[in-house]
């Protein structure tokens, strides 16, 4: 269960650093083929390749990092849950200044066969701060 | 599974019954006590009384409506998770046009010794529509 609970704080912290680092191979890794991304005011975005189209046109434009604290993690089987406070600084490559928003995500972990964990559902709540 | 599948659709259809009837006993029994509901752009709203307080506020001025079309019900063991598109009309009780909020929300349900499912972590995306 510990162990568990390491493997998803480890999979939240190298989701920061690979996007701090541009690495969409890495980040999408982390994630299930079926991922959802809930966002307010858009449309479910489903499946790796939506994630990606999305990534992919936001660093032609901005250099993105973020950091979460963890609030609380449970997991059960092959299944858990985790809500983060997040904070991510949009800086525009050109000119401009840096965008933050700020706020909360709740997310479904699901094991894999293969014992790593992957990002399943994602409801984003963050805002301009 | 699907009992408990079942279970978790008519605690969500009692919850939008109940809101409409105005019945925060019958709302407040549908969450456990140390519920925790994220939404954009505030602090996490934690405890049943927290919601209560709000709910009366609301319930001052505005007759509540709200809809729910369940997206997926996931459940493993004595834990659930699901996701729904909400809408949710304000009428206020006395002059003024309804206000309409619509979008997702993402629920984590916990089955309580008793056996029944009760409403635990709750992201609510709605926005303005």
């Amino acid at each position: 269960m510990l162990d568990d609970e390491q493997a998803i704080g480890d999979l939240i912290a190298t989701w920061q650093s690979a996007t701090a680092a541009n690495d969409l191979p890495k980040i999408l890794s982390l994630m299930a083929e079926d991922v959802v991304f809930l966002v307010p005011g858009q449309p479910p975005m489903r499946g790796r390749e939506s994630f990606a189209a999305g990534f992919r046109k936001a660093v032609q434009q901005y250099h993105i990092q973020s950091t979460a604290e963890i609030q609380e993690i449970q997991i059960t089987g092959d299944w858990a849950y985790c809500w983060n406070r997040l904070t991510v600084t949009m800086t525009p490559l050109q000119a401009g200044s840096p965008v933050r928003r700020q706020g909360y995500t709740l997310t479904i972990f699901r094991k894999q066969p293969d014992g790593a964990w992957v990002l399943y559902r994602d409801a984003n709540l963050l805002s301009a701060s």
